[in-house]
Parts: C-alpha cells; sequence; structure tokens
C-alpha cells in the first residue's frame, strides 16, 4: 500500500470514532508520531479518552495539533491567565516545530492541575500543546541552547520529521499477505559488531533485516590513538540506507562519533533519551575541544553537533516507538547516568525481540534506580561485561565512600591535594553527592572541592531532568529543598587563573575531567602536583586498556605527554572501587539470574577479552543460556 | 609506490639479470602474470634457466612474449617444419591474446621432445610460446565454441588482463613498511556466508581484508524455488569492487549464477582450472535452458555466459597466483569432478591461510586421485559436510557397483528399463566407467546405455583435460588405447524421435540428467515410465532437501509436476549409495585426521543442518579442533 493510501485510510478510520463536528483537517507522520491536525483542538481535549483510544485501536503513538496555531505572545498571555500565580511560571517556550510549549515552573504540579485539569485548560484556549518541566535548581547552558536551536530550526525540523515518518511507515516488499505473487521474503535478523567487543571503547552494533538498518551506539576508543569503530566495511554503507541511529547513553566511548555520521552521509533520525541529547551535545563539544587542544585532527566540527541535535528524537523510558517499518524501540532505564538507557528492539510482527544494556549498574545507586531487567518479550541480549571477569568484585558503596573519606583525610592532614579523576557524567555525581554527605556529617574536614572541566554544567542537566533521578534524591531535592548539588563546598573552576590558584593554594579535593587521563583538564592539575608525594591521584574509575589512566594504574612512573613533556609520578596512587556506574560481577550474574524473560543468547561485549570470555562461559556454566564473546567485525544470524 | 615506478623498478632488476644483448621491450602486468616483452624471444628461449630464476627472484609468475608476433600462417608452416611428422599433429590454435599457440597432437610428447629441446626450437622459430595438448579423443563442442569465442574478443581481454594485472598489483594503504606516518592498517580475515550453509546449493562465500573482497562460488539452489545466495546484502556491493570471484567446480550449486555478477555489475576475473572454465559454460547454458523449457524467468542470458568467459583466468592445479595486493591462491584437486578444486589463499605476508574444500572425494574413483590434505600452511578449513551426518556411511565402490549390476540384471529380465538420474558431470561418467566395465566383463547384458543431456559432452570435456584424470585411467585410454568411454554400448540421445523410441522401445539403461530431478530430460523418462511397474528408477548421487528427486526418494507416490501434470510413481525405487563424488562421513573424519597441517578452525557447510551440526561437534571431539556450523548470513573474524 502507498504511504498515501495507508495516511487515507487513517484518516477514514480517524473520522469513523471523532465525534460529528469535530474536523480533522490533515493526519500525517511526523517522526514515529502519527499527527492529527484539527480545528477543534479544544473539544478534542475536552474527550478525554478518545487519543488513548485512538492510539489502541490505530496501534500509533498519536498526537493533536491545531490546524493553525495561535500568536506565542497572545497564547503567553492566556497561559497566565488560566494557570495560577502559586506554581511559579519561570518561563514558557513555545516549540513550533512540535505545537508544543514548554512550560517551566516551580510547581508544575499546579500548572497541571488536579487530573490534568488546568492543562486541558491550557490546551482548549491556545491550541499548543502544553508541557510543563520544573524549574531546574541550577541553570544548564547546554540545554538553553539546544532547545533556542531546535527553534530556530522548525521548519527545516518539520521537513525532516515528515520524511521520517513516511520512512517509518513505508511499505516493505512482501508485507502484503494478499499479494501472494510477492516475491517470497527472507526472514532474518543479523547483528554486525562494529567494534567494543573484546575491548571496552567504540561502541557500535548494527542490527539488520531485510527491511531496515539500525546502528545502535557510536563511540570513540578512549586511548588515545583516536579509535573509531569499523564504519568503513561494506555493512553499514550508504549510511543515508540506515534507518536510525539509536543512542543508549552519552559518555563518549558510546556517542562521541555520532557527529561524524552525519558528515559521510547520515541523514536519518538519533533516538535518545532526552537528557542523553542534551549530555551527548555537551560532551562531544567537549570532546573536540579536547582533541583540538592537543593538535590532533579533530574529526567534525561543532556543525555535526548541530546536525546531530537537529535530528535528534528523543523517547522517554517505556514509549513503544516505531523506528523502522518492522522494528518498534522501547528505552528502559539502565541505572548508569542520566538518561542512559537498555534499548529494547521488538523486530517483526512478534518475530524477534533483542536488548542492547548499553552500560548498566544494577544496583542503586546515589543517583539511580537499578537496571530493568524485566521485558514483555526477549530472545538475544547484548550485556556489557566491563567487570565481567571473575574476579571483578566491586566493595559496597558505603565502604567505597569510608575508604575515600579516610583517604581524603590522610592526605589533607599532611598538606596535600587529592586529585579524582573522573568522567563529567555521573561518576562526578556520585562522588560530589558522597562528598557532600561526609562533610555535612563531619567525616571529612570542610576544604573545598573544585569542579573542574564540564562537571557543573553536567550537574545542571541532572537538576534539569529529575524525573530521570531515583525517588530519594528528587524528593531530598525538591521536597525537603536540600539540593547537595548547591552545597557551599563545590567551586567551579573556570579560568586557567583560578586552576592556578588550586595547584598553589591550599589543601583541597579536585574532580576534574576527562576520568581516564587521555586529556583534559586533569591533566593540567597532574602535570603541576604529581611530583609532590604529599598529594594523591584517586581513581574512582574504571580505567580502559591503552590510557595513561591505566598506566599509572599498573604502577608507570614516567608517563610521556607528547609536547608536554614527561611526568614523573611521586604522589600517591589510590584505586577505590565501588563507585562504578557498573554492574559487577556478581551484579552482572544477578542481572542474568533475575531477567525475565530468559534469553535464548547472550552476546558479552564492552569488556577485556578476558572479562568477556569469562562472563560469558560464566553465564553458560550457572545458567545454560548460549553465550557469546564475539569479535568486532562479525555478523551473527539471530533468527 | 605507484604501479608505473613498480613496473619500472622490476625492468631495472630484469635488465640487470637478462643477458646483454637481449632487448626487454616492455614488462607488464597482465592478469597474475608478469609479461616480458621482448624483440629476442630466441635468446630469451636459450637461456633455459632464465625465467625460472627471475621468477623466484622476483617473486612472480613470469612470461616472455615477443615483441612482434610472427604471421600465423607463416608460424604454422614453421612448426610443421620442425615437429616430426609422427606426432601426428590435429590442430594449431594462435591464441594472439597470450601470445600462445596451442598445438595439438596425438603424440604431446614427440612436439615437446626430449627435455623440451623441440618446444624451444618452435619457440625460437616463430615468437609463440607453444603450448602442447593432446588431440582428445572425443572432440568437445564447448571446448571448441570457448576457445573460438576467446580468439574472436583477443583486444578487449589483451586491455581486461592489463587492466586486473594492474589492480592485483596496486598500492594498498599502510603496506609501505617506511613511512611511519601512513595511518596505521587494521589486519583482519574475515569471511561472510551467502549460501549453503545448513543446507546443499547456493554456495557463496566472501573472503575480506581491509584491501581485498573475494568471492567464492555463486552458485543456485537446486529445489525448484530459483534459490539464489544472499546477493542483495551490503557486504557484496559494489560488485565492481570485489578482486575476484573464485570457482572450485563447475557444478551448477557452485557455478550457476556467475554470469549474474557480471549482470549486476562485476567487472573483474573468474578464476578456475581449465576445465572448470569449459565444464561450467556447458552447465550454465544448459541450466539457462532448462529453466527456459520450464517458462521460469531466466536470471541471465547467454551472453553472461560469455561475459563469464571473456573473464575467466584458468589456474592448474599448484600454481601460486596473486589474485589481490595481499591474496594469493592455490588450487590443489578435489578428487569431485573433473577440474575441481580445493581453492587455498594465503593472506598477507605470512597472516593467515584458509582453504575451501568445494565439494571433494577422499577416496579414490574410477576417474580421480583423492583429494589433497597437504598444505604448506593452514589456520582454517571450510569443508563441505554433505556425508557428514554420524550414520552417513557410504558402501565401499565396489559393493556398489556389484549393486548396481543386480539392480540392472533383474530390471532387464522383467522386461523394464532402469532410469539412472545422474550430473552431467562426474557421477554419469563415474556410472558410465562402472556399466562399460560390467559390460565387458559379462556382469550384466549387452543392451544399449543411452545418455540424454549433456552426459556426452561433458565426457568430451573430460577427454580433453587427459591431465586431470587418475593415471589408471588416463593409462587406459592413451596407453592401452581403450577408451571406455568410446565403448559401442553407449548412444547418446539427441533428439525427440530418438528420445520417443527409448521410452516405448526394448529394456536399456537411461543415464539422464538432471541428477535430482529439477528439470532435465531425465523428466520426460520419468513421466512415460513411471507407472510401468516393470521399470526402475535408480539412484546414485545425493538428493537435496526440496527437489523432486528427494521427494520420490522419501517415497512420494504421486508427484506434482506443473503444467505437465501429476506423476504416479509404480516404478520400483532403489537407491545405490557409494557412487558419490563426496566425501563420506568416513572419510571426511579421515580427512580431518590425516590433514596437514593442523588447521585452528574448521566450518562445516554444504550439507544438511543436522549433517553439519553433526560433523562439527563430532571434529571437535575426536580432534580438538575448534569447529563451527555456520548459518548463512553470518561473518566470522578469522584473524
Ligand atoms: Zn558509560
Ligand atoms: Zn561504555
Ligand atoms: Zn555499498
Ligand atoms: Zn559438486
Ligand atoms: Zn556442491
Amino acid at each position: 500500500m502507498l504511504i498515501e493510501d495507508r495516511l487515507k485510510e487513517l484518516r477514514d478510520k480517524i473520522n469513523e470514532r471523532v465525534p460529528s463536528g469535530i474536523r480533522v483537517t490533515e493526519v500525517e507522520f511526523e517522526g514515529p508520531e502519527l499527527v492529527i491536525y484539527t480545528d477543534d483542538p479544544k473539544r478534542f481535549a475536552d474527550e478525554a479518552d478518545l487519543i488513548r483510544v485512538l492510539a489502541r485501536d490505530l496501534r500509533k503513538r498519536i498526537v493533536v495539533r491545531p490546524t493553525i496555531l495561535e500568536d506565542p505572545e497572545k497564547a503567553a498571555n492566556e497561559i497566565r491567565a488560566v494557570v495560577p500565580d502559586s506554581s511559579g511560571i519561570t518561563d514558557i517556550f513555545f516549540d513550533a516545530d512540535t505545537g508544543e510549549v514548554l512550560i517551566e515552573a516551580e510547581k508544575p504540579g499546579v500548572v497541571i492541575g488536579k487530573n490534568g485539569i488546568t492543562l486541558r485548560e491550557i490546551t482548549k484556549h491556545i491550541g499548543w500543546t502544553p508541557k510543563v518541566v520544573r524549574t531546574p535548581p541550577i541553570e544548564s547552558s547546554t540545554v538553553k541552547q539546544v532547545r533556542q536551536y531546535l527553534r530556530s530550526v522548525n521548519e527545516e525540523r518539520k521537513t525532516f520529521l515528515r520524511t521520517i515518518g513516511r520512512r517509518i511507515h513505508r511499505d516493505i516488499p512482501g508485507r502484503d499477505e494478499t499479494n501472494k505473487d510477492a516475491p517470497r521474503k527472507d526472514q532474518w535478523v543479523r547483528v554486525t559488531t562494529l567494534g567494543c567487543c573484546r575491548e571496552v571503547g567504540r561502541a557500535a552494533f548494527l542490527l539488520t533485516t531485510p527491511d531496515s538498518r539500525v546502528l545502535i551506539d557510536c563511540g570513540e576508543k578512549p586511548d588515545n590513538a583516536g579509535g573509531t569503530p569499523y564504519l568503513y566495511v561494506p555493512e553499514i554503507h550508504p549510511l543515508a540506507q540506515l534507518d536510525a541511529v539509536v543512542l543508549t547513553h552519552a559518555h563518549l566511548d558510546h556517542c562521541a562519533l555520532i557527529p561524524l555520521l552525519y558528515k559521510y552521509g547520515y541523514e536519518g533520525p538519533v533516538y535518545s533519551t532526552p537528557p542523553t541529547r542534551d549530555l551527548s551535545a555537551m560532551l562531544q563539544l567537549d570532546y573536540l575541544d579536547v582533541i583540538n587542544k592537543e593538535d590532533r585532527k579533530i574529526p567534525y566540527s561543532s556543525n555535526e553537533v548541530k546536525t546531530y541535535i537537529r535530528h535528534s528524537i528523543t523517547l522517554n523510558y517505556g514509549s513503544v516507538t516505531d523506528i523502522a517499518p518492522d522494528i518498534k524501540l522501547t528505552f528502559h532505564n539502565a541505572g548508569h547516568i542520566l538518561g542512559s538507557a537498555i534499548a529494547h528492539f521488538h523486530i517483526g510482527d512478534g518475530l524477534y525481540n533483542i536488548a542492547f544494556t548499553g552500560d548498566f549498574n544494577y544496583s542503586k545507586s546515589r543517583l539511580f534506580n537499578p537496571a530493568i531487567n524485566q521485558f514483555p518479550r526477549l530472545e538475544a541480549l547484548f550485556m556489557e561485561s566491563t567487570y565481567g571477569g571473575s574476579n571483578d568484585f566491586q566493595p559496597a558503596r558505603s565502604d567505597a565512600e569510608l575508604k575515600l573519606y579516610e583517604t581524603i583525610n590522610k592526605v589533607l592532614s599532611r598538606g596535600g591535594k587529592v586529585i579524582i579523576p573522573a568522567f563529567a557524567v555521573g561518576r562526578s555525581q556520585e562522588v560530589m553527592l558522597a562528598l557532600e554527605e561526609g562533610m555535612r556529617l563531619g567525616k571529612i574536614p570542610h576544604v573545598k572541592i573544585y569542579l573542574d572541566g564540564m562537571i557543573r554544567e553536567a550537574t545542571a542537566i541532572h537538576t534539569t531532568y529529575p524525573e530521570y533521578l531515583n525517588n530519594d534524591l528528587r524528593n531530598l531535592i525538591f521536597r525537603e529543598g536540600m539540593n547537595p548539588f548547591l552545597a557551599e563546598c563545590f567551586q567551579q573552576v573556570d579560568s586557567s587563573e583560578l586552576r592556578e590558584k588550586v595547584i598553589n593554594g591550599d589543601p583541597c579535593v579536585i574532580i576534574s575531567t576527562s576520568g581516564m587521563l587521555n586529556g583534559g583538564p586533569v591533566m593540567e592539575y597532574l602535570l603541576n602536583l604529581a611530583e609532590d608525594e604529599k598529594n594523591a591521584l584517586v581513581f574512582v574509575g574504571y580505567q580502559a586498556d591503552g590510557t595513561q589512566g591505566r598506566r599509572i594504574q599498573k604502577g608507570w612512573r614516567e608517563v610521556p605527554l607528547g609536547r608536554k613533556g614527561t611526568i614523573t609520578i611521586n604522589l600517591e596512587i589510590d584505586t577505590i572501587d565501588g563507585f562504578s556506574g557498573h554492574s559487577d560481577r556478581r551484579q552482572l550474574m544477578n542481572y542474568i539470574g533475575q531477567i525475565q524473560p530468559r534469553p535464548e543468547k547472550i552476546f558479552c561485549i564492552h569488556g577485556d577479552e578476558n572479562n568477556t570470555i569469562d562472563l560469558a562461559s560464566s553465564i553458560y556454566k550457572r545458567y545454560h543460556i548460549q553465550t557469546h564473546s564475539p569479535m568486532n567485525l562479525e555478523t551473527y544470524r539471530m533468527v
């Protein structure tokens, strides 16, 4: 069936169900959604169940938009008139692209009203679909810029979403069961490993069916060798024929090279959660900055980051979404960093289900709930194995925190400084929360905790998306009004003068990027503080093979830094396990032990060679599930 | 280094070694050979060791050609003047394409002379490189046509060979070890399965490195569903970028779709042994004919068969040949059918060695020596598993022959006819040899043995290439002058009148194609003889899943034949195992038991699902070699 015919059929079905008098002017696929345009958005909104029923019967995600949108200024006034002042509205953004108006308020509940009554009232008055968010306690310039940019490319994005919508709902040959003459269609599902197998870094997996091609992640290898996924092999070309890129989370080993895809001809969407979109843009820009400072060749420019944002489509956890004619995507909480997701794919009409964990944490952390391991269906699982080795047991978080407190007390009391290299996103916030509590409860002295790199900005993004934090932290911030991230002990370092002052100043704690010492401001601290044995370098995160972090952790005492010379390492080197955003060996095994349903096949990836092999064989022995430890550049048939 | 620079370097080295006075006019890559053009081919030929030394030092296959070739008519006269009359020259073909003159003679030894003295004399006189072949006892129209066609496209072929020669010897990035700034080159070897996994048919394997891509076989699936390899997946595209197609042998499940590659944009060479080239062209044309008669859509026309022949490059067993910048190919006897080869690939500079057995027979047959299993090096082996099941033991050939004699005696004595469906190539000749001997030794009565389909022509091609038969048979034909293929009991059926006479005539034996009853003249016999229970249908070869042969063998008594109606099966159905051109289970295991060197990995392919899995697990258990039973559409990393 041609797409026009399908839309006509949908329009007819919608008209049948819509009460007479409500005029539907247009029905259109936009991205993964079916958009109903109507002259009567008010009456549509009045029919509280109508959209839900249509969505269920048509098996589509449905959005209703007014044919003509009210003037934003006038609409803003109407919103302020309808919503009680006690809501504390701080901003109103009109997004003509989606026909949504984003209402930022200190008390979103008041804007929404009981059972959504105020919200429906707003819709009736202004046509725009209201979306209410809580005013973030720390303003994020990234989030602001992303939103501004998206508004500035309204028209282009509208065209893009319609193009993608029509591609997603295109006919596939042999789909039409009534046409027996159609060529017999092969049925298969394949995964090609383009990186991140028997190694940590450059995650990239290609999921293909006879009709569709989806790339999951596209990261860099954090070993300073500029390692990229195997994007030159024919399996992934032409990039223009990829249906979708799905991003599990914002760490650079998963997202760094996504903008590059647009340079090489990709024109489709990148699906991620909203926080992942913002965090990844921030980290990509920082990545370009770091490379630039090191005089390495940058793989793409900030223009490609913009192009990526322009093509981004965000989905929240649990929303089942068509991303290709025969593939539905659902994100589930992965517990690893803000917005991190397990990507679950339902392929064909019940043909096959496969999930990619990305990085995940199966224990509850200070920031997040544990990773999800309950799925409607699941035949194959690609799971990370960072701590998959048989001895990779991590201490409990509380023990790790005690050890961190001890180390800090020891170093500070001898007049030294503590350098903690950390990923800007995730690890930094975990350590910040631990240190803030430690200081508040008097377990460590009141010294300054300097944050260098993108850490503060990353923290701001955390507070923009409170629904992605776990309940305890959300309550602490919003109910009890005690936002630990705003504690006065934290100070952002945002100039080289201040950095110099920190280096030459009093004993303190420095949390700085990058987390594996492959560039970033932490190198500046190390260069200046490494020779003094009073100081300490405290690793709180995984150090991948080939990084400076791994070398120093292994005991190197002379570390060459290219044209910056060589660092002589005299300061104390500590590794404190237990802050990881990853599951340790026990949790990885438990995750599989408790997973529902039990998959037929498990592929252990994202771990050193020994770890993936060990985890694969242990899962097979314990649970009798077929496992693989694939190599890069292999293709596995799922069905 | 640019190709021109490399050629200049080679020219300099050659000039250093060539005695002064011999002028080298040009040095050029042509296909896999390095061709030295000289004004003095006579003096070059006098220096008996020169070419051998150059080949060894330059590590190239070297051919010397005169800059200007003598007029063919004049040259033919000179040949006849030099060669003694007793040689019995039957034809002289000049192939301007290669600068070779093919001298067909009843006694080739006389043309060659003691230690090649007469041959060198010829070279000195005429410039053309003489190649001496024995006059085939049965003239093959295929061989004649192929040779005529190749002569008619001389000029185009010359250009083609130079293009290929330059492609084979092109620079590959990162090859230059002196250039440290060159991007670090990934090293990997992969095999992608495009067909023939957990099934018999549509063989197609893609061998790739970062620099080169080689397709091994491209066959059809003999199940009447028009099954083709998965040529639509991106791994193999664009076809124009394939470096080479390597054909193991002429059976349609390995070669049927090679001409199709040219229709879809392939422009490179197909490497095979000379008999495989001729047999495959014959079978491809017959294949088109059969499809056409059945009103199915033909996948390509005879033009593409010509294109294939125009792009064919033949190699004899044992000749180590560059086919890509980093890949050398060597064919070894596979013992399966005439010209059948195991394709051995040496990749990189000692990086990896991998062999594809094609179909092979590890026992000596009436026609061939057993398959080779000694290689200079070998890390991975893709082996056929047709009879890989744990119970797939075949009786000894002598027992099979006895059973065949018994069956024939029984059927003939009750006045019935014996129909033996057989592949035109291989099985037919084995059965012919057994029947001829049986009749000669009085083990079966003297009746006519009718050959229908391409059998006689296939037999003619066998006698064109006596060096590909085993010693016993060669001696019988040439030394003892008793060519069993010429026995008077055999009669070719070449008209529908004769076919009708056979059907209505006296008791007899009919050997006819196709071997699995998926089309061909055998269907005509079956249609007319199946209802009479006096007759018998005797299977002497493997019947693949999905073929009519398999259905009848399994006991179907009503066989639908499309618009030709339905055959009711009343005639006797027999299966006589033991004539197979394949190794049985015991021989497959012995082949691996005795292989040298022991490979690290074995992939069991070309067998039903159970058989490949069973063989893979048995080899692993017995020999502790890592084995796989891959599925179609997978990619395995070798290194
Ligand atoms: Zn991560
Ligand atoms: Zn990761
Ligand atoms: Zn392509
Ligand atoms: Zn064969
Ligand atoms: Zn075969």
